[in-house]
């Protein structure tokens, strides 16, 4: 094979999920497939970083303008300043977003407590939340972590560094999924099911 | 979304087997991993049109030079050219190749005969690989086309073109794969397997 082809490979390789044979998939395709698709997946690659980064106050992906990025949710002045939810990935953040139901802002974490990967308190932007969080003057802070181990212990630092702040903390709800079986639900999942109860 | 998201999104989900979620998974990924990654394969995608093309004697990927191109495969003279492999697409020329069993040159269809489809003898380029055989003196011709009914179809219509020729066209063996088990092959396969058996 050629070279070029094969350097293109390993870069598509690294994509998440893809890995050697979907990455050949992807290149004889983007050979055979019309010729302007290729082109302008470069073109667009080429200059997203430069036009795409972290916004500033919550590390949502924004627009870049003359070196700053504001996303539009930070933008938009209909959202609650003063609710706040904290997600770890942007992945999250869109899903919330995609529910529609989220009236308030976002703060984006990047990564969760792990003790196994050595990811400790200090590697967390604790700092840059209280800042937000007093800045907006927020009243309440939703934790939309996973409902993990990581994501758990993630809340529980989150509830300690932010109580002092007089600010409320809550938790997104875990139970059995819409649409799910509950024959099929783990045994954690039926057991916050029922643990969350709610009167009728 | 940010509108460069959606478009870049929109192309990405182009590439086979690829949705929105998933195309939206790379755009993320490539949004926060290395900032040298989108750029390199920005660049490999911009020029990969221009450096690739079709090879002008069997269809294989081969590297442009001058508005030419010809694969490593039709270039190396230690294969054997009066041996000609004709395949559908390039991928089952690589699975071959990956075999590393066959020693002669390739014939890449493009296509199969698909009734369903509307796709006829005249929109194989048979004229093309009749030249072919003829130019290089071929004795045998190797139908690889996948086992299914198109490749079936594809492979009796190769041979009655090609007789007249007087080569020996040939097709590869169906049966149960290496490791398979023979309780969980279906019927035709089954049916194969018998019916191409050999004496020990």
């Amino acid at each position: 094979m050629s070279p070029k082809i094969r350097d293109l490979v390993k870069l598509l390789s690294r994509l998440p999920g893809v890995g050697e044979k979907t990455a050949q998939r992807y290149v004889l395709w983007l050979l055979t497939a019309e010729e302007s698709l290729a082109r302008s997946l470069g073109a667009h690659l080429s200059t997203l970083r430069d036009e795409l980064g972290p916004c500033e106050r919550c590390g949502n992906v924004a627009e870049l303008r003359d070196g700053h990025a504001i996303c539009d949710i930070c933008g938009d002045s209909k959202r609650d300043a003063r609710l706040l939810c904290v997600v770890a990935r942007v992945h999250d953040l869109l899903a919330i977003e995609r529910a529609g139901s989220m009236r308030g802002r976002y703060f984006v974490l990047g990564r969760l407590l792990s003790p196994l990967e050595g990811i400790g308190p200090d590697d967390l932007p604790l700092a840059r939340l209280i800042d937000r969080v007093r800045g907006d003057a927020v009243t309440e802070v939703i934790v939309a972590t996973p409902p993990s181990v990581d994501g758990e212990a993630t809340a529980l630092l989150l509830k300690r560094e932010l109580s002092p702040l007089g600010v409320a903390t809550t938790r997104i709800a875990s139970g059995v999924p819409h649409g799910g079986d509950l024959e099929f639900a783990d045994p954690i999942t039926m057991g916050r099911a029922l643990a969350g109860r709610r009167a009728l």
